[in-house]
């Protein structure tokens, strides 16, 4: 992109939308010291021109409802996708990648879903798809991996990748309140949707980890295969007694690489105090990764928001003018992605927290320790402290390491036991 | 640099040139998937040789002492100068640049004192001068500030640079032991040098501030008019008493803007504990930032050691292979820099922390106090603790917000009184 200025089109005037608007307007000197170019909005594609906005578009800037508009227009060289969804912005995508424009989303859902095919529609167009803000807000993960940590083997990556399920969490661990009245105060807030589905059930986290596994391995690891768990069934018993043993809950987005294969899910987890992630609350995400060169690197940032993640939009557009051609959106030379192989998630080793609601009467913890031992659970701590709920008390285990395997099949077999009230509660530890 | 070997040419072979030789070794196919590119350690330039070495240099590696070896082989595309020091490192940069080589450095010393002359001759050549490595280690941070957050106002950056310092801060702290003692102990680990005193005065960590200025705000801020203080004269009686006041001391490298202008320097502070950077112990660094669109964000690691400074300067190599020209040295479209616009130190708004060695009898608090608040400074707290020390006591004061020059003032008058019986310890508060 050689010339003076470089048109945008935009497409979405949401939360994000409006923040890219906002800081393109605010930092429009700053952004032309660093470029040498101005960036101009030319258009923005809305649902409704007319309907009111509490950030005005700048006055030069059009408003249309049609998407041709944007990808007909010979002036605009680079088009934001910033709609969300999986439809309208796959053909926005790829339409605009046909018209010779590169693009940039942060549209995490989609990738997860279509990546790999996008990527290869860009690298067949030879232009640039970045997306920086699909993952982790203003926080530079995707490139620190595509680019500061491309020469190392990444051993592992452990992220707090959903602020609205990480904000819910610290509310219900700081103040002992139940999941439900946690969340109503985040979509209060405005940090959760109206539908909390996405992100209080993993499935966000998922899509932005699925995304980071391409970056850091070059292997595509199907949405479907990654074991994906919540936080809505997450007890706040159950945050008490962790932090009395000195841990937090928290949502964690996982990928280690054993032998080649990668093992990988989205799971609440016991963290430990004294662990980086641990101080991670709020809305905040972070990434800890561990290099085989690098060794262990933690970004930490805001994870979502206006301006943080028109942040990272901006920083592709800034880095899609600076490049002219050599835009390495994957970070491989391939644009192929290599199937991912992987580690079933029930080989996982892990230390274990269970709490088992047990009818109060002598014997029960012989039995249940038995069945532990016959499948190599090896029992760390036990703590039992009576609670006014008829003759059912919590009893709570915490266990060395052991395989995911061997747990689910005590597990099975305790929660049939008669003396067993209700299924048994089961973290893993970090 | 189009064609299918990059051969390199390495100036140093110590801690890091070592690393990054293993490194290019151990994860060879892997680049090579990165990059398509095979990179190759061409030469290296050493003093002596025949020398025994722990880690061998590969067998298709030649071993030179002659510097004009580097320069003047047409095969080499890259210098890597890890030689450290002023001279020799000036001399080889400025030739490989004049030979039409790109260079990558981890020099801070050298950036510090003459980086300006250098980027302007990198540009006036059209080639790369990267420098990860300079600062902070293996964290992306110089990466960061050049392209995720340039379009970002930075509105404060405040660092753990110096790896040395912070792991003899570490170790005073948890074990209250004296400062030479935890240096003994950093040196034996081979955290700190023979000659600790770059590390431990704080002009290590200076270094590295001038080159993250230069990236933050596109100013040059002379070295010679920054604030540096070091950890040398840190006595552990202080870090306890922060301690039970909920703090702990660091070396802290910061800069910040006020309306247009910079406020900078390195020195010890106390940082509260539920701070991001409180938690960064023994020799890792970090960098907390401000920017007016992305908010908080903290990157967090290693800040030196073999592997994680030669990934780093991997980090560099292979951008400067996918780059070929668009190679954005200092971040700003100009290579020339702007001085810096200084606000002086002593306008800093900021808590603080006091300790009066007082002979103890009636009134002397109400002498104190009256000095303080002639000059404005309101006290927060104050401990009186009498220690087993003839008729001297220390008494702790933390203030609520005040100027430093009022500071220095009233502590000048102060410690002229006839009852102070040492100079008054003084730390800023974070």
């Amino acid at each position: 992109m050689q010339h003076d200025t470089i048109h945008i089109g935009l497409a979405g005037y949401g939360t994000v939308g409006s923040g890219l608007a906002r800081i393109l307007q605010n930092n429009r000197e700053w952004i032309r010291k660093r470029l040498g170019k101005e960036l101009h909005l030319k258009k923005i594609l809305v649902q409704d021109p007319n309907k009111a906005r509490r950030h005005v578009p700048p006055p030069d800037t059009a408003l249309t409802m049609d998407m041709e508009d944007l990808v007909a227009d010979p002036d605009i060289d680079i088009v934001v996708e910033l709609i969300g969804g999986l439809d309208t912005a796959y053909s926005l995508i790829t339409r605009s990648l046909s018209s010779g424009k590169s693009v940039v989303t942060a549209n995490k859902a989609l990738l997860a879903e279509r990546g790999p095919e996008l990527f290869n529609l860009a690298a067949k167009n030879g232009l640039g798809l970045f997306y920086e803000a699909s993952v982790a807000g203003g926080i530079p993960i995707v490139q620190t991996l595509k680019e500061s940590l491309a020469g190392n083997r990444i051993k592992s990556l452990t992220g707090i990748l959903n602020g609205t399920a990480n904000f819910i969490l610290s509310e219900m661990t700081s103040r002992c309140i139940p999941f439900s009245q946690a969340l109503a105060k985040a979509q209060e807030l405005g940090y959760a949707e109206a539908d909390p589905a996405l992100d209080v059930e993993g499935l966000d986290a998922a899509h932005k980890l699925t995304v980071l596994i391409r970056l850091a391995h070059g292997q595509d690891y199907p949405l479907s295969k990654l074991p994906v768990q919540g936080i809505s069934g997450t007890d706040p018993y159950d945050i008490i007694r962790a932090r009395d043993f000195g841990y937090r809950i928290k949502l964690i987005a996982q990928v280690k690489e054993k032998s080649g294969a990668l093992q990988a899910g989205v799971f609440p987890a016991l963290v430990p105090d004294d662990h980086m992630l641990a101080k991670v609350d709020g809305p905040f995400n972070a990434i800890l990764l561990e290099g085989n060169a690098v060794g262990p690197i933690m970004l930490y940032g805001q994870g979502a928001g206006d301006l943080p993640t028109g942040s990272a939009v901006l920083a592709d557009i800034m880095s899609l003018v600076t490049r002219r051609t050599d835009y390495n959106n994957t970070g491989f030379l391939d644009a192929e992605l290599y199937p991912a192989k992987i580690l079933q998630p029930e080989l996982t080793v892990s230390k274990h927290y269970f709490r088992f609601s047990v009818q109060d009467r002598p014997g029960v913890l012989s039995i249940i320790s038995g069945i532990m031992g016959e499948r190599n659970i090896s029992i760390a701590q036990v703590v039992q402290k009576q609670e006014p709920d008829g003759n059912t008390v919590p009893v709570v285990f915490l266990t060395h390491a052991a395989q995911l395997q061997d747990v689910r099949a005590a597990l099975q077999e305790i929660d049939q036991l008669s003396f067993i009230k209700a299924p048994t509660v089961h973290y893993s530890i970090l």
